[in-house]
């Protein structure tokens, strides 16, 4: 059984900072772990990958022989990952079978992963129920309203397209003051009254988008910063809550 | 008054081809026309911009200077605007007064304008009635219910967080089948069937969902091939009710 855990999130959120976070953490409690990268465009990590798709997929290749620009090359790079489904799904299973979870860090701009189809093909690869999305809530989105419902459909949308289990997290907290970082999590519980602040066309679909996200705070949305560390052991538990009932990591 | 059309959508969705095509469809009915590019890092464009932002910035040399990979020179090129916010707020201006409509294309990757905060700094620069969201649905995601109400909410979300009137247009439909068209379009009206095939987590906020693209029926989505031309009256159209009235272009 392969445990796998995807970080999505849009470009600067700190998906692979939560990586590497996060592989620190579950290590020194003890879990073993397969690390992969899914961006074929990213220049460093700062993590070691056991798996990574630029071992099949070399971006500044593409760039040349394509004659493209960064945008064209990225998603020309995010569809050639589907050419390369079975080696990949051979390689996490095979890592995967012996370790506790697998992390996986997605694409730096969430739209290659979210809207183009490799990323189905790879999600499928693997049952529902052990696999389980981290979706990042950038902090530089939800210190007012407009931009928490905007990010909090985005996580609706993403949950759709994907159709996995998901849990929430709100990444950089540091670059936040305690007062907004609460003010955030009570939006969670009832954005009513802050929409009724909401002009213009933002008031458009503000009482469905209100319902929506208040059936979403069913989901647990752990505030977290990589760089202190705080929140990481919420997530280090809602991660083995997943995948190993609460108990300790296994293997 | 600058009439201002800001043309947004995924990668890889058509905003570049649309602009083009729009320019040359609305030109010849006589509307005379602003064309800016915002996208630092697009390498070529088949339309001359009138106001350019790569006059501005220059991705490569971000690309040099920072010793960034592409997605983080995309990140800060995209942040770097909001040092030119007045430059291109003038140039745009300038040129918008003597224009019927300046037509913006926005960078490749959506969530650079949707979710950064340099375009909030244009877009309120200019005033709300006279601005108008052109949001692309890309024809690769509404061939199924999961994927047609994914693009929904991420329209909505754009929508909540720019706060500008927005019409939608479903593109490259050379590439669908003229049922799929329909069967997009009587989601649109009612999505309630569709969901009913959902299974597993997509089911979750489906419900609300629906509700939301119920709402949002009452925008128009108009079907529309940047290759063929099909649809571009209907936008043109649209356009001029916006802008002018639905009366002939006068500038």
């Amino acid at each position: 059984m392969t445990n796998i855990c995807y970080l999505v999130g849009t470009a600067g959120s700190g998906k692979t900072m939560l990586t590497s976070a996060l592989q620190r953490y579950l290590t020194s409690k003890g879990a073993s772990l397969t690390i992969v990268n899914l961006d074929p465009a990213v220049q460093h990590v700062p993590y070691q990958a056991d798996v990574d798709i630029r071992d099949y997929i070399d971006y500044d290749r593409i760039v040349d022989e394509y004659k493209l620009g960064p945008n064209g090359a990225m998603i020309v790079a995010a569809d050639l990952i589907a050419d390369y489904i079975t080696e990949i799904r051979e390689d996490i299973e095979e890592l995967g079978e012996s370790s506790a979870v697998v992390l996986v860090d997605t694409p730096g701009q969430i739209e290659l992963f979210a809207y183009r189809n490799f990323s189905l093909r790879i999600t499928e690869s693997f049952p529902i129920d052990s696999s389980l999305l981290v979706f990042l809530f950038d902090s530089l989105l939800v210190s007012n309203i407009a931009g928490f419902l905007s990010i909090s459909l985005l996580a609706a949308s993403v949950q759709i397209r994907l159709n996995l289990p998901m849990t929430h997290v709100m990444t950089k907290i540091d670059l936040l003051k305690p007062n907004q970082i609460e003010t955030a999590l009570t939006w969670r519980e009832n954005p009513y009254d802050a929409i009724e602040e909401l002009s213009g066309m933002a008031r458009e679909f503000s009482l469905q988008t209100g319902q929506l996200v208040e059936v979403m705070s069913e989901i647990p949305l752990l505030p977290m910063s990589a760089l202190t560390g705080e929140g990481l052991e919420l997530l280090g538990a809602q991660i083995s809550r997943t995948f190993v009932a609460g108990e300790d990591w296994l293997i």
